[in-house]
């Protein structure tokens, strides 16, 4: 073999390599039959102060089994914060450093779907946006 | 530069043009200030005759704007096959191409969430699994 047809062979052997991983992981598929519960949500907000007259301005998805994954943006940590209260998000706490004002534009979330195998159907109201965000860590934050 | 340290560096420079789109494809996270109306779902099923009294043995998301994405196994035709019905899921109709026994072991799906900035909240009953995934195409595989 000439000395450059072995380079050229030897750089396809290496895209591969590198690239073999990265596109396996990105194209798999998560089995239809899992052996897990399952834990999807599906979490809107809009502008209102029941969700029934609010249209969903934003709407996200997020999976806690068997990986985070999800439009959440901050699927891993909104994973384990809701991990840490059991799936309850009445349980969930609003953070002590964040300052809001007491402007009243409520905005209203709800969260459906499945925690480990238990269905969840929760609808909060929050006086404004900041105070949304604040509670809890990341899982409001979408 | 030595011949072998100039063909090292066309390595790395090949393998960073063949992986750099398709990792930034795998790591890319959606914009959470959305410019579309958002279409977000969770999928259930049970085995049972009502969601309430059955427990979700799967759950499946499916995103289908700005682009498919989600657990569903199937997300880029389940978002066609639904954009085909305006995400109306009554519309959905069943292929005469399956021939299913009439075995009576209901199972019962969900979905819930929002379809192009409308809530979706739908549940069906079929008489058993095969008759489900003869409903629409891909829609209720998974």
């Amino acid at each position: 073999m000439p000395n450059a047809a072995r380079w050229a062979a030897t750089i396809t052997l290496t895209a591969t390599a590198v690239c073999g991983p990265l596109a396996g992981a990105a194209l798999a598929t998560p089995s239809p039959t899992a052996l897990y519960a399952p834990s999807a949500l599906v979490f809107t907000t809009g502008h209102g102060e029941f969700a029934a007259e609010a249209t969903p301005e934003r709407a996200v998805t997020l999976n806690c089994a068997p990986t985070p994954s999800g439009t959440h943006p901050a699927a891993v940590s909104a994973c384990a914060e809701l991990r840490a209260v059991n799936g309850d998000f009445e349980a969930l706490s609003a953070r002590s450093d964040v300052l809001c004002t007491r402007e009243y534009d409520p905005v209203v979330v709800t969260v459906e779907g499945v925690w480990q195998g238990k269905r969840i159907s929760y609808e909060r109201t929050f006086a404004n946006e900041c105070v949304k965000e604040s509670y809890g860590t990341t899982v409001f934050t979408y």
